[in-house]
């Protein structure tokens, strides 16, 4: 009977789920039927000496801000405190191939027929099938069932790139920026779009990590949520900052990156009147750092990820140093932090390039 | 009670429907409800001395291939016949804002909870809505009721961009290819996406012609379904042409394409080996057109969606002129195209530019 609710899972043990939390962990009991297979990595954000409560009967390890600390050394300042960003000091310290992220406040949403979605197993459908980075394919996913590649789609590239990425979307609280949630405050998402896309090469989207899938060997470097929360200006920009770096380099080594399917079930939207003190600097900062990203060019020896990184830094630092210290920072931090996942991945520094240089 | 069947619909003085046919349109029959109140521009294919019946009650104009050459005299040859490329000869003699086309054998498709679907509205609002080329939103449409930007959305894009075109898609029979046809001849489109988005700026797609609208003040112009079908050496080409200048020249002036809703039902799949003798060459070509037109580059003079085309022509011409000499005829064509256009549209010929070059 076990086995028809926890059937052996894709990737079982190769793929690890990380979560960011301040709180006991209690949203996992529903995750159960998916998540128990996995192996989770809880990175405990906030006082140290705080108790998390996992549920029983999951495989876990946890990290509180002691631990990053003493496993980083100097290097932890990378890691962002009081902010979800911390998330990342996960994707580092995992040794498996594939890696999935969820909130603490991110239940099991329904499709339309009332079934409950294993938001798991879609992701996985989406990072083991494919992207199309390079022509759009108005039937949404070809490699979906029932799905193809429409006439007119050239033949030559219906072999696709390799998915790096997949991003996964939210019913009931979508995820709005505080000007948005104050203005709609009662808005909800009851929209269940049946489709997985891929995001155009060139094109830039706001990459959200509340639902978030990845290949931590095909682009897990660039997975960095940047400096958040305690002692910086900003906050609620750790994905956003992700996704455009992650989309960036995802162009330029040849890696997809999908959004749409699965849907989660958000619970509750944070207050707008807190996510506005942390927003505003970002509202502002971040009409001049997209088109930074959307133009940014990457020289072919940039051959991995690390090498795109630490060429982004370069740029971002010589266009944004002089706008305010902050980036400074931020850019020495996206150093450190590459230097750091070399040292707790040494096989991945010495790795053969990631991709080929597109 | 008539009125609530036929609410005074939006846009009645400002749209034209344009169907290409051989036959009788008894299909308007079922569409009755939604196409009445507008007026219909009807393009007889093939032998102008066979009658095309047209049910009672329609407010109509038909166009055999007769009247195409009285009309257009030497110049008609731009105007393909025995292929339902002929349809862009309705473009360019409305009079209207707007053109919705439409295959005659595409029905009212029906949404999940099993309403008909009012294509016409659908598309309608796409165009008076719009469109986000230049950023994507996760949630898909930001204007769609219930849904809006998402956080990290720049706030200077969310205006967006006009639209110009709306794409719409098929239930039942997918618009395939011919090899794929061959392959998988069961195939039918069940999925029901509840989506519009807007196909970004840089990226080209299969556009096809069985279910579009644009709006013809903007982009018409540009909707020239090329030299396809009687004396030409393919077929089956004649939207994914139109496409690809359409999206080009679209990206160029700034101006924005959507695709998606609305579904109509595609009631059946043409010959799959009269289709591939169509397609063979363009299966082919495509590998290198396609290629063209995602590098191609216009001036920034070329303010006017007429002056983008005469430059696509040229920059067409000397890059295929010497592969066959059909692109030859082809390039020419698309001149004698924007002076018939430019004829039968005198004040759009003087016109101050559709929109800014981006």
């Amino acid at each position: 009977m076990a086995s028809s609710v926890l059937p052996t899972p894709l990737l079982k043990d190769e793929l690890d789920i990380v979560i960011p939390t301040i709180r006991n962990l209690d949203f996992l009991e529903m995750w159960r039927p998916f998540f128990q297979p996995y192996h989770l990595i809880i990175i405990q954000d906030g006082d140290p000496s705080k108790k998390i409560n996992v549920p029983e009967g999951f495989d876990y390890e946890l990290y509180n801000r002691n631990d990053i600390n003493r496993i980083l050394g100097p290097k932890a300042s990378c890691i962002s405190f009081k902010d979800s960003a911390c998330r990342c000091f996960g994707f580092m310290v995992s040794k498996k191939k594939y890696i999935y992220t969820i909130d603490d406040d991110c239940f099991v949403a329904k499709d339309p027929s009332g079934k409950e979605i294993n938001a798991l197993q879609q992701h996985i459908k989406n990072l083991l099938s494919p992207s199309t980075p390079y022509f759009f394919n108005t039937l949404y996913d070809p490699y979906a069932e029932g799905a193809d590649f429409v006439r007119g789609y050239p033949f030559s590239l219906r072999e696709g790139a390799p998915t790096a990425v997949s991003h996964g979307l939210w019913l009931n609280i979508p995820d709005y920026d505080a000007p948005t949630q104050l203005v709609k405050p009662m808005e909800r998402n009851t929209r269940y779009v049946d489709a997985v896309l891929t995001i155009p090469k060139g094109t830039l989207f706001p990459m959200c990590g509340m639902n978030l899938a990845f290949d931590r060997e095909l682009i897990g470097p660039a997975m960095y949520f940047g400096l958040m929360g305690d002692g910086q200006p900003i906050g609620r920009y750790d994905d956003m900052w992700a996704g455009w770096c992650t989309k960036v380099i995802c162009d330029h080594l040849g890696l997809g990156v999908k959004t749409g399917l699965p849907y989660i079930w958000h619970s509750k939207a944070s207050n707008p009147f807190v996510n506005l003190k942390k927003e505003y600097k970002g509202i502002f900062w971040q009409e001049d750092l997209i088109p930074f990203f959307q133009a940014v060019s990457l020289p072919k020896d940039c051959t991995t990820v690390q090498k795109c990184y630490i060429e982004l830094s370069k740029q971002f630092k010589e266009k944004f140093g002089k706008v305010d210290d902050y980036f400074n920072k931020l850019g020495d931090a996206m150093v450190t932090w590459i230097e750091a996942w070399d040292e707790l991945n040494p096989s991945a520094a010495a790795a053969l390039p990631n991709g080929p240089a597109k």
